[in-house]
């Protein structure tokens, strides 16, 4: 053995397990939650032959995320159960797919197995009936349940260390305490700092919107 | 000792302790999960309210812990919102509290927001209306949203290192992987190992009963 010193030695060795334990920090910063109740996402053509010709979405409220908006118009979701789904509110502004995303408790009553996937990856998902006022559209595809997300601009994105699409944990405390794993990462230059989970996973950690999570890398 | 290299010698210590760390962490053992839909305990006086005098719990189905089992008597559920919830299934046998396990999603129906409790602890919990066919029953106190916890017996316990009522974390992977925080160990000696988790916690985590979740002790 050469002549390290031996303090020295479980110095190095202990400096050495603290940096690689720091890796797996458990706290990097505090996300806002945002719960995504069952919604649709819907095309102009879709919008007309739900609610008549000529229909355009008009604004209920403004959503947290810039130019999104919870439209007056809603629909009824209908599967092969045969159980419906009403007043299932529209999102704008309007898409290039129509896109149903509802929870795993929904997809029960609906009769639905949808996979987890991000917003806009619809290819192979279930169908499902919209009933609007005017008429029934049918999807061929279009259902799923959202993946859970944490929207953030480039600034937060450094500041919390992480990149696009990469997932991360988030924690979330009291008596239905959990973590969140697959929490995907999406950077956009306008996204305002927000996690979105479903009503699933809010009732699960037992959190309203507001609530506050902490987002863990590992 | 050999004249192995002070680098090595600091990399391969690191390695070991670092190996040892995460050996105490991840997983302790795997766990089978039954899922609790929501459902009634109730005592002799009030199932004779709700389906006349005399009335008897008849078994419908075993459940997996000794002795319980799913009554072919279902009652409906109404709340504050007068919206009901139909066929909630009665638990047998019958006991000295009546007592509705339901999840938040239910809550929200129902428009309660009952505590996290220990099935038993239902002092101060909201009140219900409970309708059967012959009465109906109103619960000034009874409603809960019931822990997470695993059934184990001593054997199991001593096998996983945990403690009655000791809190231990458990991970469901997939998907919609988490990792459930405050589940309590309950120690029976003819418990059969289970976790239980609400339909809420169920479907967050994208499992049916039947699936396997991971024991982690912190």
């Amino acid at each position: 053995m050469s002549k390290i010193d031996e303090h020295e030695l479980i110095a190095k060795v202990t400096e050495r397990v603290i940096a690689a334990l720091k890796q797996r920090q458990p706290f990097d910063g505090l996300i806002p939650v945002g719960i995504s109740v069952r919604h649709v996402h819907i095309t102009p053509a879709d919008l007309e032959q739900l609610y008549g010709p000529g229909a355009q979405l008009t604004k209920l409220r403004d959503l947290r995320q810039p130019g999104e908006f919870a439209a007056n118009q809603t629909v009824t979701l209908i599967g092969p159960r045969m159980r419906p789904i009403e007043n299932v509110r529209i999102l704008g502004p309007a898409r290039s797919h129509t896109q149903v995303e509802i929870s795993r408790t929904d997809a029960i009553v609906l009769g639905l197995n949808p996979p987890v996937r991000p917003s806009g990856k619809i290819a192979g998902t279930p169908g499902i009936t919209l009933v609007g006022p005017a008429g029934v559209v049918t999807l061929k595809e279009g259902v799923i349940c959202a993946n859970r997300h944490i929207h953030l601009n480039e600034a937060d994105a450094a500041r919390f260390g992480v990149k696009p699409d990469q997932e991360v944990e988030v924690e979330v405390e009291g008596d239905k305490a959990l973590i969140f794993e697959h929490v995907q990462i999406r950077v956009g230059p306008k996204f305002v700092l927000e996690m979105h989970l479903d009503t699933d996973d809010a009732n699960a950690a037992g959190i309203n919107c507001g609530a506050k999570a902490w987002l863990r890398k590992r």
